[in-house]
């Protein structure tokens, strides 16, 4: 799992300040990890900088921990790669060991052990599961290829697919909701607030609310709460 | 399945004229129509005044209907009921009925057999199933149950829950990404070009290209052809 432990979430900067951000991003990290091991996989980290486990277990007092475990508890033994290159070459240089791998961002608030277990499961029959998230990205991928290599820029999922064809490589992809939307913009923090049930979503409902516009699919936005 | 036969799609309409806006909705609806037939529903079109099916296969060749009938062909003898109330009202009395009823939206461009498969399947598990929409919304329901009742107002997911919980109705939830995505906004063309394989794609592609930004996780955005 990929992770900007430097200055995350910088898309969120118009709500959320800087200590803000760094606490969301870092509460969104361990819903992810503690939803990896729920669905089976052994998580690592590929962060840009050392991770501030104090500031994961920070800034979050435990209360809507249902199983007692704090996020620090949760997190602080696993595997962590520091590598401050762009993604894309920190990721194929870890994809370089050959065997097979999920990469899962860290800012799918919205992931369930269910949708990671259809991502996984599917990664047992195809050299290549792609998980597209919205707006043309690849928000989840299973890599069981030697030649396969990420490319996060542009139109990242139509260009994994394409690489796919050129490599011959079987391809799956996988239909959620929940691994389509990361929570990047301020409009996604509605989607946390509607559908999200971890750590950063209880933090979120604690500083804002959802409000509606009148009418028939009027939008849904987020406030902060006075 | 609910069209707005009159000023269909406003929200693009910084992007598309008001004749391609007409065009598109029909073409994103006979889309939608035959991918019911595909999943083994039998559609049945509430407008909001009368479908005008030469537009529905007018500024289409048919070249891309790969089984040879034209949208006309495929739409002329579905049921259609004008009623001209606002969305909420219009569904909730063609509910009343009582028998079990999807409700698919018009615009769900992405939508596959596949995808409004499992929502059919959950229909024969539940008594409410929802596919939320990016946003809050409900993009597809499943209803069987004699005294739920849609409301599209406001965060019409997160309503469409509570009032399960409030009847004690079953309720499944389907965890679609091409249930999610409804083409509605300029931003979801973009999933449109990306993901898409009907009439409405092909339109749009005839007229407009994916452009990407620079570096990992740059937008991507439709550009109209010069």
């Amino acid at each position: 799992m990929p992770f900007d432990a430097r200055d995350p979430k910088t898309r969120l900067a118009t709500t959320l300040t800087s200590e803000e951000r760094r606490q969301f991003a870092h509460l969104l990290l361990s819903d992810v990890l503690e939803t990896i091991w729920a669905a089976g996989g052994e998580p690592e980290l590929l962060a840009t900088a050392p991770v501030d486990f104090d500031t994961l277990a920070g800034g979050w007092d435990g209360d809507h921990d249902s199983d007692g475990k704090s996020a620090l508890e949760l997190a602080v033994d696993i595997p962590v790669t520091v590598d401050d290159r762009p993604l894309t070459e920190a990721v194929n240089d870890r994809l370089a060991g050959g065997e097979r791998t999920a990469i899962v961002m860290a800012d799918l608030g919205l992931v369930t052990a269910d949708s990671l277990g259809r991502l996984f499961d599917a990664g047992e029959q195809a050299d290549v599961v792609i998980a597209p998230g919205v707006g043309g990205g690849t928000n989840a991928l299973v890599v069981d290829h030697e030649s396969f290599s990420v490319d996060y820029h542009g139109c990242s999922y139509r260009d994994h697919r394409e690489q796919c064809l050129a490599l011959e490589a079987t391809l799956a992809v996988v239909d959620s909701f929940r691994l389509a939307v990361d929570i990047d913009e301020p409009t996604d923090l509605v989607e946390l607030l509607v559908h999200g049930t971890g750590r950063a979503t209880a933090w979120l409902d604690d500083r804002f609310e959802i409000t509606t516009d009148e009418g028939d699919f009027g939008r849904v936005t987020v406030t902060r709460r006075e």
